[in-house]
């Protein structure tokens, strides 16, 4: 059992905090640990660091280095390029059929936050041994709690097994993110589920699949196969995958594949992708307030924020912000709004101030 | 004709620019340069420099000299500790009579905005001949613009002459700051003016004022004028003005002479009390945005906020906000509550933050 952290996000939503150079998953912003970190720490139990993987750009190979020691070097896999999940994923498991030709792989986002760890260890255990036979390819879908907009949903199907004591579905359909009354028509049928991003199955069945679905990317990996091991790869694998083209695996290989397989999370995730995701998930105090140091905090008659910030920060009766200071910058934005802190990252590069991206 | 400035005022309102050592006549946050600066650069056409005295703390005394380098240094007069208005003129009023036995002095608080300065100064010069005579206490009242709550005000009587072109007025009577009903009432009449805190007469008259209304005061003054100018005055006034009661001029003297005349202002005048009062007198954008660097600004949607920060600033979608980031702290006030930053300072003091303080 292998796994696979993908770790190409790019710095955007958490601006200030993360910057091109240091992407949300480098950032220890829900934890004393980077998310990475935590995400690595996580899944040990279950898989030791020798057969955890990790996908990432060059210019964040370093810091991902300096965040986990004791990840060996081979196991770091380079994109040249970002090329959305298909490729991303494609990639690894040649990888890792190379290392080990019956290998199971788990495919798991970098940035995103699991309450209950041991809960998801033992989905991800029951999803393994489901991906077992190689005939499957199975995800977890997590229990919605809410009419969400932001995720993509999946429908299950018939139950088709019970694996390790946990129920596993045939998959319906696969959702992209719905509008707000879409997405409550499917709390209230019952069997919709987030689409968590996370994915089992054997390293072939995986490619096999890409053969069929995405053709063209399976003849680029296949170049790229030639040459793993050799002194040619990293050149192969730069010419090759920038010419690939960026999908990603819910539309290239998901949504067509009638071989899909879903087990049940509800073991409290989110993908945190937002300041505003970051509030709602994070513990507040009576006032609704999240303050995140190291900086120390005053509250006159504060609510319903979030401050990080290195510096004291005093918030004198207002509500709905989110405080964000960091060494250079300081972001103030309304609660509810943070999607707009994508036109932040715009501005700065309109106004030339690369310094801040 | 001889200015005193009163600069005695405590770094709280304007916390975190104001600190206990650098209170707000100390500091640029209305222009280039510092408040105390303007009201030395506003009276000069009008009074030298070596005519302008300035009543400080001791505390203060260093950065004042650096503010004002060409002051002569027996022009500081050194307030042991704040005791309110009425002392601290009663002591410059020695200090001048010293000097000179028949100077006219105007007296101004440190810390006010004048936009029409020129007309300013007209008016002064005319109160100034008007204080000649040594039979009254003269003030300045301001035309109001608005039935603010934070001011005293003045009622004028009959007019009692006109000095150099301009009218002037005998007082009906001097009011505390009136509640948000009473001071629509004063608005309508038509003949209430603010209370300036600008004072115009001889040293000698405020004096025998001072003896009249405030014996005790006068009785403590008297031994201070015995050790002006020897050795033992600086433990004398230290002595004894650590011994006086704390009173306004205004309540002390203002409201009980008979012999008060008013001119009025109307040259554009704030006493600039609170960050809200900064924002209202500032020029603001087309959606109400004030910004004072050094920090760049970005604005993805705000409104009727002002921003006063050292580094890169961005708001993002909020309205009516008071953002202030100092080298140490950083604070965020709901525009109208910026009265409750002296909650801030209260909470620094009971948490032991003395250093923010």
């Amino acid at each position: 059992m292998y796994a696979v952290i993908m770790a190409g996000g790019k710095g955007t939503r958490f601006w200030p905090r993360s910057r091109e150079r240091m992407p949300k998953h480098l950032l220890d912003i829900i934890s004393e640990k980077t998310i990475l970190q935590e995400t690595v720490e996580r899944i040990k139990p279950l898989i030791p660091e020798g057969k955890i993987f990790v996908v990432t750009g060059a210019s964040h190979v370093a810091e991902l280095k300096r965040q986990l020691p004791e990840l060996p070097g081979e196991n770091i896999i380079i994109e040249p390029v970002g090329r959305n999940t298909a490729p991303c994923i494609g990639l690894a498991a040649l990888h890792i059929r190379h290392r080990d030709p019956k290998a199971v792989m788990v495919v798991l986002p970098s940035d995103h936050l699991i309450i209950d760890e041991k809960r998801f260890r033992v989905i991800l255990k029951a999803a393994a041994r489901t991906a077992r036979d190689g005939e499957h390819l199975v995800t977890v879908g997590i229990e919605p709690t809410a009419p969400e907009t932001g995720y993509g949903y999946l429908e299950m199907g018939a139950q088709a097994a019970t694996v390790a004591g946990e129920e596993v579905f045939q998959v319906k359909a696969i959702r992209e993110k719905p509008n707000t009354k879409l997405a409550r028509s499917y709390i209230k049928k019952g069997t919709f589920l987030w689409n968590s991003g996370m994915f089992i199955w054997k390293a072939e069945t995986i490619l096999a699949a890409i053969e069929r679905h995405l053709p063209d990317l399976h003849a680029g990996l296949a170049k790229i196969e030639r040459a793993l091991g050799t002194a040619r790869e990293q050149a192969v694998v730069k010419k090759v995958y920038g010419e690939l083209k960026g999908i990603s695996i819910d539309y290239g290989v998901m949504e067509k594949a009638k071989n899909v397989l879903i087990l049940k999370g509800a073991f409290g995730w989110s993908d945190v992708g937002s300041w505003d995701a970051l509030w709602e998930v994070e513990k507040k105090d009576a006032s609704g307030l999240v303050h995140k140091g190291p900086g120390p905090f005053i509250d006159i008659g504060a609510k319903n924020s979030l401050v990080s910030s290195r510096k004291l920060t005093v918030l004198v009766g207002v509500e709905d912000l989110i405080v964000v200071e960091t060494k250079d910058a300081l972001m103030i934005c309304k609660r509810g709004a943070s999607q707009r802190v994508r036109e932040v990252v715009e501005a700065l590069t309109e106004r030339n101030l690369n310094r801040y991206l």
